[in-house]
């Protein structure tokens, strides 16, 4: 018998409606055999509702109590989800995170799962049960306080469950058909991915492909947990996800996809000494603020002046807070000045093929060139060319870049409406 | 350091505005001096939406999931009241009733507290933290599900949580002023009672007063919690309900007040012979669909047939049940017929005066006959009695008994809007 762990996101169950056919559907699947245990998000706008009451009451809300306020959105929508199944004849019992034995870290808002021990998960579906989980949230390891799991918490909540409970799949239902070779809002002739590998969905994620969150992609890695991502409004199979890049034979590497990312900003701090030491007081200082870096580039000194520019690029939410602190500490580390700019974007071409096949790099350049399309920094890894280029021309990047390495096809991506979690 | 319980019901967090005054109130309480500990019901009409939503899915919901629905009321508005609280400068710490060690039977809805084991509430009150309790709510002892207690919860997880901390008292803030000499809406001139003993307030609940539900004064008394009964929109004092009745002097004890009840029916087993044995076995069969029966009367047999007529009240929601089980089992009990009405009243006197004062119930019936109104069936205890009067001649009843007993006073009662939960 096989284990399906489900994930449906809050638009798949923002009505009694939606939720009763969500039902269906997952009846549907315990009778073709399957146990079943499913994860679903809170209903709709209900997340944003308790935001919203949270801060009329209080405008800085402390990270525990807003914790045990969202995490009631997802109690309320397992629980209706288990008596939706039970109206169609089928056991069903729901569990918080914390029943469910999601262990995570103490970090409220943003907590990581420690471990899962499913104990009473798999003791209600030997029972027969089509199981519940509330996803998005845990229990902390060392306060026994309830957690949320940040941005993509639910589809991680699944990935991790279905490696604790040895799953044969976990199928995450979203708005989309699954995973596309590129946005299909910007490039018209996107094609839908039928599989993609660990390696290179991490690269996609990273570079801000919205559909998987990295943190699930990484644990579905880790514990070799195929992902399959599919559309909630249809039965078409959508990506799998699985796989390591090694096993994919030399001639079927290919380009798979390309990403874009708007939500990143660039820093400069310009006229630094360029002497060993001064390039990590830049980096320990952004660092110590637990602000995450993303691509760096350190330009050739001015033999003149003896000064080198550092550029970076981070969360544009953190572009103030990391030009501040830089600039409080400018005498101390000794440069010239600050320089931000919120107004780039983030294009990158990933694909297991670029190992084997040379020459990607300089074809990935001229179509830009050929696009008008000025290149600002550029990042590699092994299966990733990554640029900054205006955030202007941003779109554009994606379409040529994806026109120049023939991504697309004849069928035209279909785009249903919602929010997409 | 006194340790002061407060709760809170429905209508007094219905709003955010309304959350922000609680909160003031409760820091208040804190500044004085004492630990608090804070009950809180669900967010005004939040427990009917999520049964209304529950119905929209399944006609006849699992009470299990039922319980993890409602739950999440609880959990919003305490997480709300501890954010609040937290915006006036103040520390606050939210439990689920799990987390706080509220331990019940499985009785999903209807769930008994077995023990209270206040740990981490403790914990925190000593780590100088205000503490809010989300109320109806607990855990089961045998399957760890949460449970929820039924009508009431709040107030009895208040005075459970204020027994197992060892309180000094437990504040019960409602819609009305106190308990009064009678509802308030039905006698114009009905008094707040200043105090009142714990046997005579279970009387009062027991025979159909609202302000607080029978098994929350069960618990106070049983672990001796003084109750102070108060409205939440003012700082006037209300009603104490401490003490036990033996220890009121003799010249002291009065009259107290009256209850009435609209909420029983009366069945007539016509027809019973009149033998030993046979009145058990109606009332084994009553018992045994779990149906608590109220009042009793077994009328002197005829001696011509050797039958007699058993009559008794029940909750007027168990009538129809318990008619056709007794139906059933007309002919194995071996009766004529079974009478149902349920169109009665019932109106009760209560006081520790009773036992000392010699002709209370000769004026009690002087009273109704004065004012035209026949009496069906009497009931008495040491401190009450009882009678079933029609339903439609009830408010002249409770009015005649006051006036006759002179409960009342100049002062008119003020009656507040709300749900007064």
């Amino acid at each position: 018998m096989a284990l399906v762990v489900q994930k449906y996101g809050g638009s798949s169950v923002a009505t009694a409606e939606r939720i009763r056919r969500v039902a269906e559907r997952i009846v549907e699947t315990k009778k073709a055999g399957n146990d079943v245990v499913v994860v679903v998000s809170a209903m709709g706008d209900t997340t944003d509702e308790l935001l919203d009451l949270a801060q009329q009451v209080c405008p800085v809300p402390p990270a525990r109590e807003m914790d045990m306020l969202l995490t009631s959105g997802e109690r309320i929508s397992n629980a209706l989800v288990a008596m939706a199944i039970h109206s169609l004849g089928a056991e069903a019992r729901s569990f918080t995170g914390s029943q469910a034995g999601v262990i995570t870290t103490g970090s409220h808002g943003n907590a990581k799962i420690i471990d899962v021990t499913p104990g009473r998960v798999r003791a209600a579906l030997d029972e027969g049960s089509i199981v519940l989980v509330a996803g998005f949230q845990g229990v902390s390891q060392d306060s026994k306080d309830i957690t949320t799991l940040g941005r993509g918490g639910s589809d991680t909540t699944a990935v991790a469950l279905a490696a604790a409970l040895d799953a044969d799949v976990c199928e995450i239902y979203t708005d989309v058909d699954g995973v596309f070779t590129a946005d299909p809002r910007i490039v018209k002739d996107a094609q839908r991915l039928d599989k993609v590998s660990f390696e290179e969905m991490l690269e996609l994620a990273a570079c801000g492909a919205k559909v998987l969150m990295l943190r699930c992609v990484e644990y579905a890695r880790r514990y070799n947990v195929p992902v399959h991502v599919r559309s909630s409004y249809t039965t078409k199979p959508g990506t799998i996800v699985s796989g390591s890049m090694e096993d994919i034979p030399v001639e079927e590497a290919l380009i798979t996809g390309v990403a874009h990312d708007r939500g990143e900003a660039k820093v400069t701090v310009v006229g630094l000494p360029d002497t060993p030491g001064y390039a990590a007081k830049v980096f320990r200082a952004v660092a110590d603020a637990e602000i995450n870096i993303d691509m760096v580039l350190q330009n050739i000194s001015k033999v003149e002046t003896g000064k080198t520019d550092i550029t970076f690029t981070l969360p544009m939410s953190d572009g103030p807070r990391a030009v501040e602190l830089l600039t409080k500490q400018q005498d101390e580390i000794g440069f010239t000045q600050v320089l931000f700019d919120d107004h780039i974007g983030k294009v990158s071409l990933v694909g297991a093929g670029m190992k084997s096949h040379p020459g990607v790099t300089a074809k990935f350049c001229e179509a830009l060139a050929a696009a008008g399309i000025n290149i600002d920094l550029i990042s590699t890894s092994e299966i990733r060319i990554s640029v900054l280029v205006d955030d202007t021309e941003l779109d554009d990047a994606v379409r040529a870049l994806h026109a120049a390495f023939e991504l697309g096809g004849e069928e035209e991506a279909v785009v249903h409406a919602g929010t997409g979690r």
